[in-house]
């Protein structure tokens, strides 16, 4: 039994260290094992294609993120079971980062900037957070954050996911028409799986592509836009987006595993392995989350 | 006895409409009176010259703003009350501006919109709030308001106030340079008074002024700014503050009296200068806020 990790150094480091303390006797291999058929388990943000024929022995797949859209699923073989990141530092910091996104689009900062490049002063009117209806979709461990995080402001929120049910003061809902009815600043939290890939283009803007974001900004269909996520990644340097003026485009920074939590994650979850027990962050190969 | 009304038309009619229902017999004039003298008390941003000579009979000026330092003070004679706007929204839109502003920072937003002008897709590593200590100077009706909404975040906070006393959770501070000494992004909700003018470039950046600010961003001494209030304002459309990397500008806008909770603050200012109580927001004419 041994550890393949197939990340950043310096998160590495961080943990071989804690893995070591948790299991002295469990090898960490970064990068290559010199026992192939020996490794069990993976640490990795994305697999290399030949990661399960030289691996056969692999049983667990360890995203280092919070989501495992970044990895074909469908190329993983079915013995093997994907977990996901869950570690406090990842909520936290997308609760930090939707507030600002939030609190962005609410005091009209795209505008502002926009304004600034060209050196003009004017104030508009600044909206009370009551008459500014929020709605997140996806009321996991993130969205849960998020929620908690925008309730002190005063926003009217609502949530959506498949069961509708949502934290206290927070309006649920399970109906994507009727949520969408009522939200004035739209926040994304969903997992990217087959059955949300193409999810906000459909029912929100009519077979949304990224083209079509930029003429509903351009119409004033939508009146601004912060977007951490793009398609592609990275975005070009010469994409129409990074300048729009109603848009403000972040390199995907919302949140970042932390080493010493992720580590501590790892552990839990070779811990309950070990133990035959349910392991924290499993996905569900079936909805692909 | 009569009103005498100095602001913008639309707050105008509401403020009519709520002091009329609160003071059926009190006269409201818009702009001017047809009885000078009869002139009690005056609702306004700034005062034109001849304000004082014109209404000898004026007892109470009440500014339409937070703050007072649009008056001159010197100007107003010593029998006139100043009464400055207390009313639930502006520190409601001080928190949110504030938690904008500190997250911005924070998360290093002026850096992220600089690489999008050049089309740059490059994240940094995102630091915890944990290790981003904040201070905020001013710990009166607007600084209570914007600690208590930054508290969620987890950042360890102090607040810097003549007195030093601070609500449970911030550290107190009368000591302005072992707060400083403490403080990595700094917030300054202080009321400009002739004791606090110059106050950040003396303690700060020794001597600082705009081009000093400029220059304290360059060295890479300040990594990025926020600022809603400029010398002069409006900003000149060529001023570099306008334009530098690690600044966002916005027009004076973190806080705007709402109409119907302005007037509502005029109408109890009354009620209680009538009846010869304790006015809320009356001006210490000696600190000058």
């Amino acid at each position: 039994m041994a550890i393949l990790y197939l990340s950043t150094p310096e998160r590495g480091a961080v943990f071989r260290e804690v893995l070591a303390r948790a299991f002295p006797d469990l090898p960490f291999h970064d990068g290559t094992a010199p026992d192939p058929g020996g490794v069990t388990v993976a640490i990795a943000w994305t697999c290399p294609p030949d990661l399960f024929s030289r691996h056969p022995n692999l049983a667990l797949l360890i995203s280092v993120g919070a989501g495992v859209d970044q990895l074909d699923l469908s190329a993983v073989p079915p013995h093997v079971q994907v977990v996901r990141m869950l570690e406090p530092g990842l909520p936290a910091q997308m609760a930090e980062y939707v507030t600002l996104a939030t609190l962005a689009l609410h005091r009209d900062l795209p505008a502002y900037l926009d304004q600034a490049r060209q050196g003009i002063w004017r104030a508009g009117r600044n909206r009370p957070a009551a008459e500014r209806r929020v709605g997140v979709m996806g009321m996991g461990q993130l969205g849960a954050a998020v929620l908690a995080a925008l309730a002190p402001f005063g926003f009217p929120l609502a949530g959506y996911s498949r069961g509708g049910a949502a934290p206290a003061g927070v309006e649920g809902f399970s109906d994507l028409a009727a949520f969408l009815a009522r939200t004035d600043l739209l926040i994304c939290l969903l997992p990217l799986t087959g059955a949300t890939r193409g999810l906000l283009n459909a029912a929100l803007f009519a077979q949304l592509v990224t083209a079509d974001l930029i003429a509903a900004l351009d119409t004033g269909h939508l009146v601004g836009a912060v977007l951490d996520v793009t398609d592609p990644e990275p975005l070009p340097q010469d994409h129409p987006l990074w300048r729009h003026p109603r848009v403000i485009v972040t390199p995907h920074v919302a949140c970042q595993t932390r080493a010493a939590e992720g580590a501590q994650h790892v552990v839990q979850v070779l811990q309950a392995w070990q133990a035959g027990g349910a392991i924290p962050g499993l996905i569900d190969r079936g909805r692909g989350y």
